[in-house]
Parts: C-alpha cells; structure tokens; sequence
C-alpha cells in the first residue's frame, strides 16, 4: 500500500500530538522519523510508532520532557533528555552542537536519559546548510556480541557522516557497525529467507542462518563478522559509539542500554539515566575556506565516481547516493508501507480516534 | 635476531640525527616510531626505517622542517607540516589538540603536507595522561578498491581512539579499515602462505588469496570484504578518514595521496600538499567530571571481561589488550627483528657509519 508523505506526516503528528507532545515537538518527531522512510530506511520509520506509543504507554517516554543542557564548555554540553523521544531531543543537541561550532569552531554534544531517535543520518545533515560536517551516533539495546563472545553486549549503535559538498549532493554515510543492521533481518524475516553467512550467530556461537536468530539467544555479528575477517574492528567501533554516546554523557551502556520493545523489562542496576547519542558539527572553514573545500569534495565525489567498476557492476556508489535517490522517487511515487506495518498504525490511530 | 629497546632506540635516534633532524625531533621520531616495535605491530615501527631514510634521500621528506599553526580557531587548528617526517609532525598537531581541549572542551587539528605517521595509537595515547580522550587518524597511498571497483582509490586509512580509565588499563583501539592491514599481507609472503578469502581481490576484481597480489595490480578490500558483509561500511570509514585529514587540511588525497616507497613516482595533478591526518582530543571533565567517567569506564571495561565467551575461547578482549601485554613482554625480553630488517638497517648503519 502507497502513502504520500504528506499523509503519513499527518498521521504521525496527529499521534504524537494526541500523546501528548507540543506542536513544535510533534513536528521535530514527526520529520526526524519520516526521514527513514522517505529516504528508504524503512526499518527505522514510521514502521516503529507503534513502538514509540508503547514506550509511552509503559511511562518509559516523557511527551512533555524538559529537554536542558546540563554541563558545557566552549566546544561540548551534555544534555538530558528528561526521557523525551529521540526524536526530539536529538535534534536539540545537535542545534547545541551547530550553535557551539559556530564560534568554537567545533561543537560536540552527548546526551543522557534519551530514546531512539530515528536514523543517525538525518541528525547528521541538520550541519550540512550551515557548510558544517555533521556526526552523530547513538548506543541502542544489546544485540551485538562482541567478537569471541556469545553474550549480547551491543547495540548495532549506529555512525553517520554528512560532508558537504558544493555541486555535487553531500557525502552522507549512516550505517550500523555490524555487518548487518537489525532492519535487514526483519527483511528477511517477513520474506521467510535465510541470512548469508556472517551475520548473525546461535546461543552457542555457532554460524546460524536464521534470521528468526535473535529471538532464539542468538546475536548480530559485528562489522567484520569474525576474527579473521575483522570483527575485532566492528567491535571496537560500536564499543567508542557506545562510550562516546552513554559513558561521556551518564546515559546507561553496554548491556544496560534500555530496550526498545515495552515489553521487554529494563535491566537490572542500570548504571545511567536511559539510552545515550552523540551529536557533533564541524564548521568547515574552522579548517580552510568553505568554498575551497566545497570544491574539493566535488573534486574528490567525481573522482570517486568514476573509480574504475569491477566487471558486472556499472558504477561505484557515493555514501548516500541510494538514500537520496530513494528520496526523489518516494517524494513522486509516494512511500510503500506493508500490510502488517499498515494494521498496526490503524490500530494506534484506533487508539486515539485518528485515521489513516 | 632479539634488541634490547635501549639498542634500536639508539640507533634509530643516531639515524634521524644523521639525517640532519634536531635533537628534539630525532627523540619525538624515535619514540613514535618504536613505539609499534614495543606494542607488538612490526609492520610499522623501526623497519621502516629504511623507508623513510630513503624519503629523506628522495628530497620527499625535510628533516629540518618548520612545521606550524597556519588556521585557527578556539577548537581547530590546520598544522602545515612542511613535508617533515610523520613521526614529529602528528606529535606537533597532537599536542596543539591538547592545548586547544584544555581551554575550549575539545580540539581538533587537520595537517597537510606530512607522511606517514608510524602507528595511529601512539598519537591517540598522547591524550590520556591528561584525562582526555585522544583520537588519530591518517590517509596513505590508495591500495584499497571501494565496494564494486577494481581501482585502488584508498589507503589503509587507521583510526585510532584511545580512552582513559581509572584502575583498569586504557581502552586503546587502533585499527585499518580494511579487512587487513597491508602489515599483515607482509606477514603472509615471508611465510609464503596465502591469505584468507575476503582480505584481498586480483586486478580483474576477482576473489584471490595470494599475498603478493598488491604486486600484480591487486587491492586490498574495505572492512567488510564484499557488499554482503557491509564492504560499503569500511569503504565509507575509510573515505571519512581521507577526507577529514587531507581534505580538510589541504593535503592530497584519495588515488593522489603520497607512495611510502621513494621509487614510486608521485602521482600527477596531486590537488594538495603531501600527506595528511587527523588528530582530536577532548577533555573527559568537558562531559563529566573526570573521576566518574574513568569510574564507569573500569565498570564498561570489567563488564566486557566478563562477557560469556564463546565455546574455545578463553575470553573477550578489550581494544589495546594485546598491544598492552606484547608492550610488557618486550621490554623484558626485547624486540624481534627479522633477518632481512636487520640486513636493511645495517646498510643504512654504513651510510651514516653507525652500528647496529
């Protein structure tokens, strides 16, 4: 079933609106999760409303939160979230960020007593108009076991990068650090269809092919997928995304991340205040000339561009060239969601007297 | 053939001396540079010695070089290291980071015009003693394909993040964003063996697993191997890492970036000045205070000890374990250095009349 953006947008606000949240909350929300699906992220989208109205439910989502910078410096703040959405709280920490680059030069923000807030990209991007390199990354509930390891101890904690660009769109990578990302299992799952090898691992360690796995004990595999191929690197990389994101800012790690699902109990002796994220925003020309530099990712985005492609494959791809072209078709065509997606909203909508 | 610390840092010191480097910076060379003999990554530290020494010779490297401040703002800073040895340069922009974290929370330098920096950790460890958080970066000459080429467009590209804790050793991570670090393929051909699918592909893009096949037009692989296994990931890592240290610095970069070897040509129409890194330090207290953070990290760290190991492994390592305990055999017992290294290093003894 196709929704016009336009549609789902007014859905979405009206929920979170009914929830509780402000206007200006409500929109923040709705376009940061919006972003997933308009840009293909489909797994991050509004597929999971649903799931932040049962966080709600479960009073573990404050729709009125009072979202404060708690500590700064000329370059840093940590901010509390006070368990508003992700959402919202992660844009406002990133504008924290954007505002201290712009006369520190750099601006770095981590963030306590949060939720899941959506895909990292798009907190990313919010750097690119105001000619800033954006980051941002945030810890998620454990489903990663570390390499030699079969405890689940990770999030897929997430990493994106927006680097502007002058002619050429922005450089914008986002993906998990794990070689596959929870979303593509759900793919697979709905699809009743195996995973590769490599991707996720069985309660005992084993190499699994079930991409039903994680309901059964079983864990993703980090980047890298095992020792020999690297996953010691996959590893590493979630372990700094969740020190950055939950130690830095007193936000709960590792194990204790909370988890998303309201029916899964939180754990026990939690040692921080809710999930964490990490924002920061570079000002460019805190380096060299804006415009000098513009010219040269337009430089390096061609070069790349025109590497030489392996044979049976037509072109090398930039980070973010599939999202945004995703994004020009679904803003003509409209987002396809499936049924089960599409019953579970109209439930929520049920819910609160909204119509999808 | 074993040497005492004391012996190489001897000869290596006498080596930059010779080569014309002042006092200071021959020390700050040395250090750098054994430092990966000491944590146990030979690829890196005291036989490359002949490489760079053949740099100097080549005029590609300036041993008297006047490295400096030439952009600034509170929190960033570009370093022009007027094509002085990686080995001072990435020290001399290290130590501005510090400067600029301890007034303004963080600081953030990109140089340009350097080479190669021996290995990442030891500029990120430079942060630690100071309660900070010290992250490295460099590019190097492209050997590594992107996800669907068969042209080497990127370099080894390391990131190192070091993180200091209260009573359990630092969290260091240092790492290649390939699958395997071009050390390891050397590692490969003096034991004539071959290599494990997924490190390298043939010039036609095809998988292979022969060692030598960076010789053949060959290329090393993204962390991640191939498309399935998230190579796309460890191609966008390494592209972060070129980016923010050549092409925010002015350095060259990309296919462009500066060979090691002084007998390959330089590349043409190179859009920047040598090589370039990336180094970043933030103040732990800029977040919170430093006590509670190095607290909670000897709680991250001791949690991730005790993860369940998997079936025929004893347990999980943390980033920098190993290093640590090879640091701590080696100044014992000394340092290994193979035949043909030490063959190498005792030619460049004769032409500076110095014994090995």
């Amino acid at each position: 079933m196709i929704f016009s953006y336009e549609q789902l947008y007014q859905f979405t606000f009206s929920v979170f609106k009914a929830m509780g949240c402000s206007e200006s909350h409500a929109a923040t929300a709705t376009k940061a999760l919006l972003s997933a699906d308009i840009r293909g992220i489909d797994s991050h989208g509004v597929a999971r409303l649903t799931g932040y109205v049962r966080l709600w439910e479960a009073r573990r989502i404050n729709a009125t939160p009072d979202i404060r910078i708690v500590h700064e410096t000329p370059s840093t703040a940590v901010v509390d979230g006070d368990a508003g959405l992700g959402l919202v709280v992660a844009p406002f920490a990133m504008q924290v960020a954007i505002e201290k680059a712009k006369i520190a030069g750099t601006g770095w923000v981590s963030v306590k007593n949060s939720n899941h807030f959506g895909i990292a990209g798009y907190h990313a991007m919010m750097a690119l108009d105001q000619d800033m390199i954006g980051m941002a990354m945030t810890n998620a509930s454990a489903l990663v076991a570390p390499t030699f390891s079969i405890e689940r101890m990770l999030g897929t904690n997430p990493i994106a990068v927006a680097i502007p660009a002058d002619k050429e769109p922005a450089f914008v990578a986002d993906f998990a650090t794990t070689t596959a990302a929870n979303g593509k299992l759900e793919i697979l799952q709905r699809k009743q269809e195996d995973t590769p090898d490599g991707w996720v691992q069985d309660k005992e360690g084993r190499v699994s092919k079930d991409a039903n796995i994680l309901k059964k004990q079983g864990a993703l595999l980090p980047l890298g997928s095992d020792r020999e191929h690297g996953s010691h690197k996959g590893y590493a990389l979630g372990s700094i995304v969740d020190i950055f994101s939950a130690v830095l800012s007193g936000a709960s790690y590792g194990p204790w991340a909370p988890p998303f699902p309201a029916y899964v109990a939180m754990p026990e002796n939690m040692p921080g205040e809710g999930l964490g994220h990490f924002l920061g925003a570079m000002r460019v020309d805190a380096f060299r000339p804006a415009a000098e530099f513009k010219q040269h990712m337009d430089n390096w985005i061609g070069r790349f561009r025109q590497a030489k492609p392996a044979p049976g494959y037509e072109k090398v791809l930039i980070p973010g060239d599939p999202e945004r072209e995703m994004e020009a078709i679904r803003k003509k065509e409209g987002i396809p969601l499936v049924e089960s997606v599409v019953q579970e909203l109209r439930q929520v909508g049920d819910r609160f007297s909204l119509h999808l």
